[in-house]
């Protein structure tokens, strides 16, 4: 059997979500769904445009949803398959969800031929040279936030 | 006049908003505002914890409440004040959201002190060295739902 037989199963599940949602409404031409144990926990899809909300990629989605479901931020122990590799944001999404395997099966190279800027983002992260400039203001008690959350005794980290 | 007088303006309310929101329930130490024409449009303060979802950082929170006021995903023309250097995830957000411009207090060498994960983050995306994992499968009709995105003449490009 192939071995990656069991992964193929569920990209193949989020493309043909992706098609299913990319012919519909103004959804993105994007799937992902996250796995516990062999078990899928949540589905997400692309709707940028048609909720007018950037942040709402398929692999924002999922992870929201399987947090919710999971009643946790903190979603060790799953994994991730995405039918593109996963943009910046969303890498970093899974990154702070504490997942650390992603499956995907376009890659970031191919996306960009479809006009998404994926790839120009890890380029500007990879090299420093940002388009979208960073500056910093020295402002009085700035550090405060930082301060009582480190004394707070409740904290949660994460 | 101290020329950055106008950022500093906006960056003592977000520090002031995330010192509030710190010290109540289980609010993270971070809060941002998006501001357009020397306007506030919204403010996001950071709830991981306390909503139970890794991605609601202070600027994807902002962003989102932005795009709903402004019904569009496109936010052009905005920029974005935030209490700490945006994560990756927050600066690829905001470069998805088409905002050309972040100001922040404190950096990220600050608020990794506080066991914040941003600087490892940054590392990895500017190294190409993933502790998080991400592995491509060759899969049946994986470019599919670019094609047909490719062909729809309704398709709204972002």
């Amino acid at each position: 059997m192939d071995k990656n037989q069991k992964h193929k199963l569920f990209l193949r599940k989020v493309i043909s979500l992706a098609v299913r949602k990319v012919r519909l409404n103004n959804n993105g031409p994007f799937a992902a769904v996250i796995v516990k144990n062999g078990k899928i926990i949540s589905y997400g899809y692309n709707r940028v445009t048609k909720k007018n909300d950037p942040t709402l990629h398929a692999e924002i989605d999922a992870i929201r949803k399987a947090s919710l479901k999971l009643k946790t931020f903190d979603l060790t122990g799953c994994v991730i398959y995405s039918s593109c590799q996963p943009c910046p944001m969303c890498f970093s999404a899974v990154y702070w969800a504490n997942i650390k395997k992603i499956y995907y099966a376009v890659t970031k190279e191919t996306v960009s031929k479809y006009g998404f800027r994926d790839l120009k983002i890890y380029n500007e992260l990879k090299t420093g040279r940002f388009t979208v400039k960073m500056e910093q203001i020295d402002t009085d008690n700035a550090v405060d936030p930082f301060k009582i959350w480190n004394k707070k005794k409740d904290k949660i980290k994460y």
